[in-house]
């Protein structure tokens, strides 16, 4: 990539640059695959641990590749949709769980310390919800394009992975207009709990998506107008953290249900645009099975997780670090003078 | 438990001291529970991670268990029912295999780095395989106590967690022979590939289990007895390690097929002989999930993994350390000023 995506004076121009995404390096793909199959033990027999090391190789472009530096970004934003009932928190819970996030007191601050992943979080204009989008535009093209140049900018160009998570009260709301927008079914198909709906909230959530949908119905064949139609700040931002990364073949962790589904609204510009993302858990809201489906990826976790905040994307590093270390640290049939089959 | 259960001179005296082995604490895991309910985030968003903290939390007898060392032990032996031809490598990598571990070269011993396990390999008579279960006992009454003897004795008193994991050329057969013994069904429901095994290595393990079962019925309704008829000593010696470790109440993370199937007779003494022991992972060997069904246990992990050294065991370990540091460090509701729903 010659040139950095963000930041974009128009989504007309940020397109013209996403053009030309790079992919991975098949060859040094293909020698860590031959170094799997020499290592002390049954060919495949570590399973998903050579999957992952081999897929990392590929994007860092090395037989050996590391995590020296893994950034964990938490964006948080506050949404419009509130208005409608959605969530049974109140939306200053946002601002307090930032604080939190600063004070080391979130399940994020233990689990990074868990897995070693260098935290960093970014508040997306708190005091100044989206639209709510039953009503209108969750963000002009102006809001858009500066909430994903938010995200792109928070990426350490020199992190080996990248964790995204997030944070904001009402969002697993957005999370499932996206899903739906992008992959369709029902509305309801997209709908879960979120941090504690009644039966009464989550109706109140698929009405909200069904009045959206309808609204913005013209909107919704187009990832970046889907995200304008119903926001929030925090999915736009993951949305250009994932494609910064891809442009520097930064491989990338996303979280559960709510990440997952922002960055998937992607797949609409071209269909391997989250080829260096892996999915990192299966989330108890429902939705994130439909997800995993649409993509074609497999979680790493399946823990029954369901809180954001980037949580199952920290424990699944610590997964991604040892599938590495025994990619790395092995020695050969050859080496170890063990007899073949 | 006033007195240690190993050695034991027969196994009568065994059985004996075995009459009263201690539960979890239920006051400290109802005090655990309680903290989770006040962590800031929703009510079970942590999950599987919850019902960790909480599951150390009971055996450790505190609310706020720890990890500060953790003990994997590999435990290697080598079988006499190897000459009927159930594995495609030669009986001498289990000595080539231990050479390994004790170089730094396997898969344990990096996995054992990630997850910062203190690793030891217990070599059970390599030179002296057990007898082959299709002609004759595997294991005579002294043979299995001395196993189970040496099991006990490596575990380390002072170990927050152990980890079990085994290596032997032949004992995914012995696995399978065990696990037909105590929980029935056909003996191919519990035959799998093991290191590699085609179609006609997959039947001779059948035919060979077949043939232990039909020579041994009479000795088969016990947990014990189905040892020496089928060994190995690296399984009683697991059996040894997970009963020496109840008696401390020192939680146990069993790795896959091979590790759990050892352990599991131990549920035909005592119904609740495991409560203390997760299963890590769901192997890819197939008789897995027959004993995860059987055994009432949910995994850690679901990674694919196939390779035994206790290797799901040090992978999972990894979750189990993020799941304390979430349960210890995170803020409550109040101390972190959030509000609640």
């Amino acid at each position: 990539m010659t040139e950095p995506l963000f930041p974009a004076d128009s989504l007309a121009a940020l397109r013209a640059r996403l053009a030309d995404l790079p992919g991975p390096d098949e060859t040094a793909a293909e020698a860590a695959s031959t170094r799997q199959a020499n290592l002390t033990k049954p060919p495949g027999a570590l399973g998903r641990l050579e999957d992952l090391a081999i897929f990392m190789a590929g994007w860092q472009g090395t037989e050996r590749p590391h995590i020296r530096k893994a950034q964990a970004v938490v964006f948080a934003g506050n949404h419009g949709v509130c208005a409608q009932g959605v969530n049974p928190y109140p939306q200053e819970v946002t601002v307090q769980m930032v604080a939190n996030f600063r004070a080391g007191g979130a399940a994020i601050n233990q689990l990074c310390r868990a897995s070693e992943a260098e935290l960093s979080v970014v508040e997306l204009e708190l005091s100044r919800p989206t639209g709510d989008f039953t009503q209108g535009l969750a963000l002009s093209e102006a809001e858009l394009l500066e909430a994903m140049a938010r995200g792109a900018e928070a990426l350490d160009p020199t992190a080996d992975v990248l964790l995204l998570g997030e944070m904001g009260i009402g969002n697993s709301t957005v999370a499932a207009a996206l899903a739906y927008a992008t992959f369709g079914g029902t509305a309801a198909d997209w709908v879960g709990r979120g941090t504690g709906s009644d039966d009464a909230g989550v109706q109140r959530k698929i009405t909200a998506i069904e009045a959206g949908a309808k609204r913005h119905a013209a909107l919704l064949d187009d990832p970046f107008t889907t995200l304008m139609a119903f926001g929030g700040r925090e999915q736009a931002a993951i949305c250009g953290a994932v494609l910064a990364a891809r442009a520097l073949r930064i491989p990338v962790l996303l979280d559960g249900f709510i990440c997952t589904a922002a960055a998937a609204v992607l797949v609409r510009l071209e269909g391997d645009a989250l080829a260096h993302c892996i999915v990192s858990h299966a989330s108890a809201e429902p939705g994130q099975r439909g997800l995993l489906t649409h993509l074609g990826k497999a979680p790493i976790l399946d823990l029954g997780m369901r809180l954001g905040e980037g949580s199952g994307a920290a424990v699944a590093l610590g997964v991604l670090r040892a599938a590495l270390e025994a990619h790395n640290g092995m020695a050969t049939f050859a080496e170890a003078g063990v007899s073949g089959a």
